[in-house]
């Protein structure tokens, strides 16, 4: 299969499809319009509460100890945030302490430079499964992409995919800082092609931040039905709604008390 | 055992060695003295040429391509490098590269947050090595060494080690950004008791980078068999003479040939 021309097709058909639009003269906004279809909390303001069901409380530090990754679980169960977002290190420790709660446990698979083995990926995520791991958040091979090798990209994303279906909910990190729009878009669409269950905008070690733009175009080129997470400088309530305005179904974010509390923060991640 | 008892005592016996020193009143020139032990090139000027070998010829930026992966391999072939150190996922492409060169490759496990599972550090390490690794840079358990458990730090080099032994130099990053000085100690202690080869200062992703200071430290906790390296910031060729002489015996960097060619450049790591 040419996977060069694959994506040329979809690429061509998602921009048909923006620019037959009503409102083609602000492609942002069509963007917003086609991706607000995905969730009914785009429509109207929605709230910190209704906001912490889509939360991954984060704590990515390397430096984070036990009694810190306790604390990060315990204000989960007490907010009722989607998941906690810990290092594989810190699984098992989550599991015991999320233990019979409706939070989720996402982990970091090839975290945070995408650049380890495919075989080590899927090693990784079958590790963390078995330590209790619900989400596997997977850093997509930024220097594949970069070198044009796509069907590599795509085979790596497969992997994790293989090793966690059925079981376990997929996420492709593409490090949006690094990207050019295209390259966003052909790290959206490989992610589609190779099955992962949600795309997501950055790890919080790199270059980028989750922008509205950003998410309006993973939007827009994945379509309806995938997740899309919004992840790295998110630190208020106002800037969380303009992503989910924008199309994002899930929230990365270390300051999450603050954002579910309208607070304003200066927090990392 | 008890580590924590283990650990007081030989830090006690490390810092009644320095205090019983001549030169006491200054005790990084003492600890420099005694890490001058190691090599004969610490008491004259070394050359760019004889620092040549002792330096890991370093990319480990997520979107590097396989182009800059093959051009780092043929810089390292013409300068004469010790190795290479790559990402895992460009091992193999260094080792068709080097085949049949004197260059080493040298990749990197659990890299850089060190916050991976014990399991995958081996699992990465031994990945690495079918691939055609012949050095391992491991990032050591921050986390774990941050939270008073030294038995994890401990046990999660030795599996590094015993995935690498006979067969692979295992070298310790303890990120002395993120420590005081009694941890960087610790870490140093922890790394000699696993077996590793090596300790090494910095991942260049993290806070801090080579000092001298450090080195001394480094060179005087572990003694004059381990080896020792410095990286991250080391971009030219004086840099790299005061590490050496604070007991240094091998350089990572991405500023090589500038370093060898008595260059100053404001590269990265």
């Amino acid at each position: 299969m040419d996977m060069e021309l694959l994506i040329k097709q979809i690429t061509n058909e998602v921009m048909a499809k923006i620019s037959n639009s009503d409102e083609s003269s602000s492609s942002v906004a069509t963007m917003e319009k086609k991706a607000s279809t995905n969730t009914n909390l785009n429509h109207q303001v929605i709230t910190g509460p209704q906001i912490a069901r889509m939360i991954d409380h984060t704590l990515l530090k390397p430096d984070s100890t036990d009694q810190q990754i306790i604390q990060l679980c315990e204000e989960a169960k007490q907010y009722n945030f989607a998941t906690v977002c810990v290092n594989p290190y810190w699984v098992s420790t989550a599991a015991k302490e999320l233990k019979g709660s409706n939070v989720g446990i996402t982990t970091v698979v090839g975290f945070p430079l995408g650049s380890t083995s495919t075989f080590n990926k899927i090693s990784e995520a079958r590790d963390a499964i078995a330590a209790g791991a619900t989400e596997i958040d997977m850093v997509i091979n930024i220097g594949a992409l970069k070198s044009g090798d796509y069907e590599a990209v795509k085979k790596d994303i497969e992997g994790v995919v293989l090793a966690c279906r059925d079981q376990t909910i997929v996420k492709v990190i593409i490090e949006t800082g690094y990207l050019n729009d295209e390259e966003k878009k052909k790290a959206c669409m490989l992610s589609k092609m190779a099955g992962a269950d949600f795309v997501k905008t950055s790890t919080g070690f790199g270059p980028g931040h989750a922008t509205p733009e950003d998410i309006s175009l993973m939007r827009a080129t994945v379509g309806p039905e995938m997740g899309v997470k919004a992840s790295a400088g998110v630190r208020d309530l106002d800037t969380a709604r303009k992503l989910v305005a924008a199309g994002a179904t899930r929230i990365g974010a270390s300051s999450s008390i603050a954002i579910i509390k309208g607070e304003k923060t200066s927090g990392s991640y």
